[in-house]
Order: C-alpha cells, then structure tokens, then sequence
C-alpha cells in the first residue's frame, strides 16, 4: 500500500449554528453513541492521518461553548476558527488558519462522522498523486429535475453521483480557488476549485459516509456505528 | 379530511430474485425487527387504505416459497402473480391481475415498508383529484453528473427530487401506459405514464420512506421503526 507523504491539512466545517433536529444545541454538537459528532469527525481524522493539522471552522459564538464542551470528552488535539456568511467563507477561514507547511488539504462535513480510515487515506493517496479526489457514490433512487414552470423530466440515474467529503485537493489548487470571488453557485469545495480551472477526480466513496442532518440520521448512524462494533 | 371513494388496486412489487446482502434470500424476504420485509409492507398498505385489492408480484420461482413462508406470519389478505423480465413487464403483470373494478392504482416498491398510512392516504387523494401523484423528496447532498468522457458537472441541487413510490394513478391512464412497448429508458411508473403523455403531479414524499436494498439499509429501517416505537 501507497504511503502519504504529504503534510495534511483538514479543514472540518461545523459552521451551521441552525439545528434541524428539534433541540436548541446546533447539529454538530449532538451526541452520537455518547460523543459529539463533531469529535467523532475530528478523531476520525487524527487517527486516519497522524499528524495531519486539523482546523475546525464554528459558528463565532459558539467558540468557547465547544473549547469548554470538547474538554469533557476525549477530542483529538485540533485548532478552531470563526465561519463566515456562507459555507464558501467558512472553508476560506478554515484554509487561512492552516501553516503553510500543508501541501494537501481536505475539506469535510462537520457532521459526517462514519467515513473509514481506509476511505480517507485512499481519497488522500488520489489527491496527492493527482491533484483532487472528490468521492462520489451511485444512487439507488429514481431521480427527477423539476423546471421553474413546474414541469419535471427524468434524469439518467447511471449518469448521476452523489458528493460526499472528505474532498482533497492539491494545497497550491484549493488556496488559488477560495482566492475568487464567491459565487452562490458553489455547493461544495468540488465546484469551486472548478470555477478556478481545477481538474476533478471523482473516486469511490462510501455509502455508509452519512451526513447527518435530521434525527433520523443520527438514529441510521447510531444504527451503522452497532453494526461496526458488532463486526 | 376528504376521503377516499375510488376503489384501489395495489401493486407491490417484489420481482427481485438478487440479494446484495450477501444472504441467499432475495431482500424483500428478510425480516425486519421479526417480520419479512414484504409483509410489512403489504399490512402497511392494508392499514392504510381498507378494501383495497392487493397484487404482490414475485419472482415465478418464489410464489410457493412465499404462500409457504407467509403463513407463519400475520400477513394480511393479497393474490401473488409473477413477475417479469424487467421491472416494467412485473409491473404490467400486477396490473393485469387487478380486478376491472379498481379505477385508482398504487404501483409500490415490496423492499419500502416504511411508507406512513398518513403519506399513503394524502397521495392517494391527490391522484384521484388531479390524476397522477408522484412523492419526491429533496436532497441534502451535492451532485454531479458524470458523462461519457469521464468528465462531470455540477446538478443544480434545488431542481434535484428524488423519486419514491407509492406512485399513484388513475387506472385508465396507468392501464393505457402500460400497454405501450417497453423501453430502457422507464425506471420508474413515472416515466412510463409520462412517455404514453401522461401527466405527472409530484407530491411531498417522506425522508424515512427508505427503499431497503442493503445490510445498512436494513439497520436504518430497524433505526427508524424503533425510534416510531419509542414515540
């Protein structure tokens, strides 16, 4: 197996203070299996990539709500920043607090704490030896694309992907991409190192990599994190 | 609460001989939390909506195995007929096995026990006012479409729906669609009545509605249906 010899950089995004799931304490702060998913993402990642810089971007106010939560839990050593207005002036900040000793950086959802340790360091080895890796999986559902007239009309489901994180870049690719100007068409870190003239390598991710955004997902990922314990 | 007056026929599809959870038993016969998948959701749709004629089409190898193995649950009163080649030619198969007395049909996955009777009945009463009803969720993830120059872009994500079943429709329009010839491109009741000119109304569907085709999606299901327990 391929070792990574890049200095890693991980920006973990958990700047949404909004919390779909009914409580008042924003998503990435709820407790999955007894940890906050946020520090089940962050210890993911230190113990996928020992010694990569972990940066995690939060909400400005509730910075030292989580520097006192976090020290009750068991959370792998990390540095924290203020988000910005939109995900893309988060990613920014998170880039900008990271050294500049990093030659390749990831960008990860907050709230995706079940990607494997093998998955991330397979996405890492793509990045490094070809500049990005984005993962994308197959969906199983049947899809439709609605017009503004109301109409609807199929969409090839071979054709389509879903995106997931961690996504990684080339450093020198992600900082010259979040150094443009914001565009509200960006939805991931994929489309804005694209808009910079950045080259996609979509790979294999994991359908088990859930986001978790409503409290049915937290119940699936209680479910998938029994099922791991149990393998 | 308007009620139902159409006389409704059901089409549960359960053609499926694969199983990509590593057993040999096709997924709609697993259990789930004690009950095979299949029954579940046929009994879902008998709670629903009371009188409805029920057609659970299965692979033409698995219908003894089935009246056999079904006995020894509490499954609620269907006919079974067999599938065929595609999913399109079971469907047709279903129809043809419903009496000429039903003039609303539902045309259901048998692997999405997880519908509500409240979501059954609203899509139900939409179809029978307006036709057709299509449930569709909205995404939470990013998307791309990936073409043949292994090349991809972006989907503009708040056009993006997914498409769930039951699938509604007046039977004469479903009937019509289904006597046209096969083609690839159907992946769905959707697009068959679509392509015969049909017209689809797409509804609010629901995020739990799971389509169970994995071990994973099988300990969501379980998630799901023991967090419905506990409320």
């Amino acid at each position: 197996m391929e070792s990574i010899t890049s200095h890693i950089g991980v920006v973990v995004v958990a700047g949404g203070s909004g919390s779909r799931m009914g409580g008042n304490l924003p998503k990435q702060f709820m407790l999955l299996d007894g940890q906050p998913i946020l520090a089940r993402t962050i210890n993911n990642f230190a113990e996928a990539l020992p010694g990569a810089e972990i940066v995690v971007v939060l909400p400005a106010d509730y910075i030292d709500f989580w520097q006192d939560y976090a020290r009750r839990f068991d959370v792998a050593e990390h540095r924290t920043t203020a988000g910005g207005a939109e995900r893309f002036h988060s990613v920014a900040n998170g880039i900008a607090a990271l050294s500049d000793a990093c030659d390749l950086i990831a960008v990860q959802d907050g709230v995706r704490p079940l990607a494997t340790h093998e998955a991330i360091r397979r996405i890492a080895r793509t990045a490094e030896r070809e500049g990005s890796a984005i993962p994308v999986v197959q969906p199983v559902d049947s899809f439709r694309i609605v017009t503004a007239e109301g109409a609807s009309h199929p969409v090839e489901r071979a054709t389509l992907r879903i995106v997931q994180t961690p996504q990684f870049f080339r450093a020198e690719l992600l900082r010259r991409a979040y150094a443009c100007a914001y565009d509200p068409a960006f939805t991931d870190d994929a489309t804005v190192v694209e808009a910079a003239g950045g080259v996609l390598r979509l790979v294999e991710g994991e359908t088990t990599n859930l986001k978790i955004t409503t409290r049915d997902d937290l119940a699936v990922a209680e479910a998938i994190l029994a099922r791991r314990t149990e393998a």
